[in-house]
């Protein structure tokens, strides 16, 4: 059996039972992530980043004065930083980087815009720890991929200055869940479905699915930083990750997007199932190392 | 004045006057071309490859048992290997490849599927010299982004084996130009105008646009080659760069798109007026060795 048909079966055994809790979900999908080990010597310490919980996870390799701020997946509800360790560790590895993986509040404890207002507060904290706008990359997975976008709006709105670049893994930045692919990829999708994302989307925001800061993709992205976006070929998101690519291209923001075939959903959290996982993430190393200032 | 913006001005001094006679035009980009000089060291040798006239562009350090098949750009009316040899020379180099820069035939003289056929029967003139297909690259640039595609849907067609990549640089895969950004890019696009792809759409396939061969956005690309795709933001046929980039994605195949800010249509081109030529050039050359076999 092929590398990605044992992932997908068990995907298939995993999302084939009935649908649990949020609260149980969040202990699942923490203790999935923990079953990855993490890259040889990475050191994990717990801190505080503008008021925000977060984990600083050094490498060895890695250039003190970088920043690799990065926001997890979960629809806003679930995942955490511990549930995604052992992706930050790989790709600030990849990228010579700190990582710094921020637990940020979620839905429904907190709801919109608490994500957005946590990541730039932990934004500007790395600033004015010392750390150079064009030494830091922003990144995020799914929902994540969509609030590293929604984040990079709120740093222009705020004033600051943008950073190196933007990576967004299988960004969801429509919560209102317009794109093509919703339909022509349902039944590939083994992850995501659009009754779930609309579950989700309604715990973060409600009515407010369309504000930019929730759903990015209505945003106004001029003077944005460069912007790398992955995704799968077999996810219902890949139409987000196109118009994304679409909107930032129109408003000049240089991008770069990789579509992988045969890809589930955030391919790069099967760091030991997955050499395409492997793949990804030293691409994704390259591109930050080539936009570091 | 930024580089961008010189060629800005160049481009509107081209093309603000009189529409030139194609004869004209086809004389005037050869000349704009070979203004260009080629990469040191670099021997040019006049050969066929399956009946049809071509360049052999060989660079120090090239592979001998390599390939980089290109087929120019110019509406399949005007363009030439003399017109884009700096630039076929700078790829092949960048990709440590033998260029063979095709002088296919053109509209009005040969019409469609010409081009294709005369494309195909040059891929299979190199497998039939020895040179393995995982050691091939088709590319080409605007009209030839799309005869790359076109070439890659017949060799399917015929049960040849796929080459190595295919590379499409502002690729014009959709002559029947439904593209959004042919109206929101109208005003930005210093190079292509919708009324002129229609005219020279018509030179070469008349009513036959929606031909998967003449227009690949409409064929099954399943099984193709994986696909890199440049586009620059400023140009009418950004959104045929992104549809390309969805079908092909949908279809499986294994895509990455850069998109360059600024950039006008086929920016490659002009090797000594922009840095940003250079770094795509190395870009692509980079994802070119990448996918050798």
């Amino acid at each position: 059996m092929s590398e990605i048909e044992a992932v997908r079966e068990m995907l298939r055994a995993m999302t084939g039972g009935p649908a649990l809790p949020d609260d149980q979900m969040r202990v699942m999908y923490e203790q999935w992530g923990l079953s990855h080990p993490l890259p040889a010597g990475a050191e994990v310490t717990n801190i505080t980043l503008g008021g925000v919980p977060a984990e600083k996870i050094v490498t060895p390799g890695a250039a003190a004065d970088t920043a690799l701020l990065y926001v997890h997946g979960g629809g806003y509800v679930i995942g955490s930083a511990a549930s995604h360790r052992h992706l930050v560790a790989a790709l600030a590895q990849a990228g010579w980087m700190v990582g710094y993986n921020l637990d940020y509040r979620r839905a429904p404890e907190a709801r919109f815009p608490a994500a957005v207002d946590d990541a730039l507060a932990a934004y500007r904290a790395l600033l004015d720890s010392g750390i150079a706008a064009g030494r830091i990359i922003i990144a995020g997975d799914s929902a994540g991929g969509g609030l590293t976008v929604a984040t990079a709006l709120a740093i222009k709105a705020a004033g600051l200055p943008q950073p190196a670049g933007l990576f967004a893994i299988s960004p969801w930045v429509d919560l209102t869940q317009s794109g093509d692919s919703y339909t022509e990829m349902a039944d590939v999708d083994l992850i995501c479905s659009k009754p779930e994302l609309d579950r989700l989307a309604g715990l973060y925001c409600g009515d407010d699915r369309a504000n930019p800061l929730a759903s990015p993709l209505k945003g106004d992205l001029s003077g944005l930083a460069p912007l790398l976006i992955h995704v799968g070929s077999d996810e219902i998101l890949l139409s987000d990750a196109l118009r994304l690519s679409e909107r930032a291209g129109l408003a000049r923001v240089p991008v770069r997007l990789m579509i992988a075939p045969q890809m589930p959903h955030v391919w790069h959290f099967f760091t030991t199932e997955l050499t395409a996982a492997q793949t990804a993430i030293s691409h994704a190393g390259a591109w930050m190392r080539e936009h570091l200032g």
